[in-house]
């Protein structure tokens, strides 16, 4: 469904991004303004509710269809000693999702939402992205595709986080490509890497950055070239909501970078989503100050899965009970001050 | 039940605070480092787990009975133009909590927790403390029992919260009479006071201290003096959860300030609470560094009510989800690095 078959397709798709509704968030902030509770007092659960009501064009917004994705890819950067886990985890952890064992299980069923895991050929890893493109260009399309064609029928949330180990060091790479800086700025220890395996993901990112040179100047083309298969879903699916004006909320340093490049096309390409927290790997509080994104959490979580994403959305579920459960001043005879 | 009938009495009762179940709580680290998740990778929810086993005496614990307990009292300082709301906005918001219309009642039913608000004598202020001990060793006794008799029965989890205008001054007074400084050191706007109503609140404390000198010293007095009904109450409340070896989760400054006494008794007071969040009151920040509390929230939340703490609440069943619920490395056949 809505499938791009081209990367000029793409690119215009990618100029073409919907605004909220600035009448309903205006609504919206006018009914929090009206509660029985001191003008702010609710801090960021006010923002979050008229955000949600923007995006969603109604006053009160509701949070019964969340919806997270799970994309998961294989890295050919493994091959480069970058992760502490061999890279057959990620296959062993999709079966583990399957199987309803991983922290993101626990974490959904929680926050009431529905998961779907998305493996994207885990067999077949990336290219090794320091010397060569990790995807070509129809690969890189099936996986936008597989995530733009996920977001369907404009769920109230959409949740987005992944699978894939060595995909920090994916990760450092757009960072870097996009944002400047050498590798050590970006990477961090991810599953746990010890001073030598941090020392070769930074030369990693380095040496991609010398071996792709300009091309990764273009946002698009950083994601296919030191990307990878779960970060190209991720944007895909970040679009898709977009499109369909359906507030997303964001994971961690993976998440993070994959929706970057649209950040990079479109000023206000990020404008539908929320950093739900700040992992601690170490470039994701960077890249977060560089996107001018503000996290929800910040609880040292580093797991990826979309599980920091996951815990936030019943920070967003008690800001809507709020905004909309409340009494007003005047139902309450409450004296407002 | 359990009533104390003098000052003497409770300060005996604060001398006898058990200890977590350290055996329990090693266990529960051991858990975490089987299941499937690099080391660390859940952060502060992994060591939430391990402080609820360690307290509730059990592997995993269960959240299956969490009660609220919101306390609300008037306060006679309010003369001295403390609040941007009038006084009687307590008793109205008392009504407001029975009715169902407040932001704690729409967060407790969210959190899945029990609500349980009780007035403290609304309708008969506390003296103005600038000028008198706020109570009585009588009334303040009363106080304390209220708060100290609503923890039965050992609950998994109680969340303490208040109610009062006028309480953000007494919150600061206790802090300064505990922590030193002088008023401006502690006091914020509250509700919403204007500058010259946060220079009323600076007056008022300094003019507490010199009213009340060196009895202030003594934590329990200074939680007398300075203090108010629903301060005392919580401080009963937190210290039967302590006898009980029920984990508390704080909320704001004023429920800080109600617990401090209990830390500056015993250096250990606190080992059984939780700071939720940190409100966006100026001297919350501050009260939570001198105790060496990090909270888990940071949302600008200015509200009280127990509201902070109870959205904090989901963040525990969040990591308590993970623990219980989580395959093991061998379980799920996932290689651990």
């Amino acid at each position: 469904m809505n499938a791009f078959t081209s990367i000029a397709d793409l690119r215009a798709a990618c100029r073409d991004l919907p605004a909220l509704d600035d009448q309903m968030a205006n609504q919206a902030r006018d009914r929090q303004g009206m509660l029985t509770k001191p003008p702010g007092s609710l801090g960021r659960l006010e923002d979050l509710a008229v955000w949600l009501a923007g995006w969603q064009g109604q006053v009160k917004p509701t949070l019964d269809r969340v919806e997270i994705f799970i994309f998961a890819g294989s890295h050919g950067v493994t091959a480069r000693g970058v992760s502490a886990f061999p890279a057959e985890v990620t296959a062993q952890m999709v079966a583990n999702f399957e199987a309803g064992g991983a922290a993101i299980n626990q974490l959904a069923k929680h926050a009431g939402a529905s998961l779907t895991v998305i493996p994207l050929t885990v067999d077949q890893p990336t290219a090794d992205f320091t010397i060569a493109p990790a995807m070509s260009e129809q690969s890189f399309l099936h996986a936008i595709n597989a995530g733009y064609g996920a977001v369907k029928d404009r769920p109230d949330l959409v949740v987005l986080g992944e699978m894939g180990i060595g995909n920090t060091t994916a990760a450092a790479a757009i960072a870097c490509a996009l944002l400047g800086g050498e590798g050590a700025d970006w990477v961090g220890r991810g599953t746990g890497v010890d001073d030598e395996g941090l020392q070769r993901k930074a030369s990693a990112v380095d040496d991609a950055m010398t071996c792709h040179g300009e091309a990764l100047s273009e946002p698009l083309e950083a994601l296919r070239r030191v990307g990878g298969r779960e970060l190209a879903a991720m944007f895909g699916a970040m679009l898709a909501a977009r499109h369909q004006r359906v507030p997303v909320l964001l994971d961690g340093f993976v998440t993070t970078a994959a929706a970057l490049p649209l950040a990079k096309l479109d000023p206000n390409g990020l404008a539908h989503a929320w950093a739900a927290h700040v992992s601690a790997e170490a470039g994701h509080r960077r890249l977060l100050e560089a996107l001018q994104l503000k996290p929800l959490l910040d609880l040292g979580m580093r797991l990826g899965e979309g599980s920091g994403a996951c815990l936030a959305v019943n920070i967003l579920r008690g800001a809507v009970a709020c905004h909309n459960g409340m009494a007003t001043f005047a139902e309450a005879s409450v004296s407002d001050g």
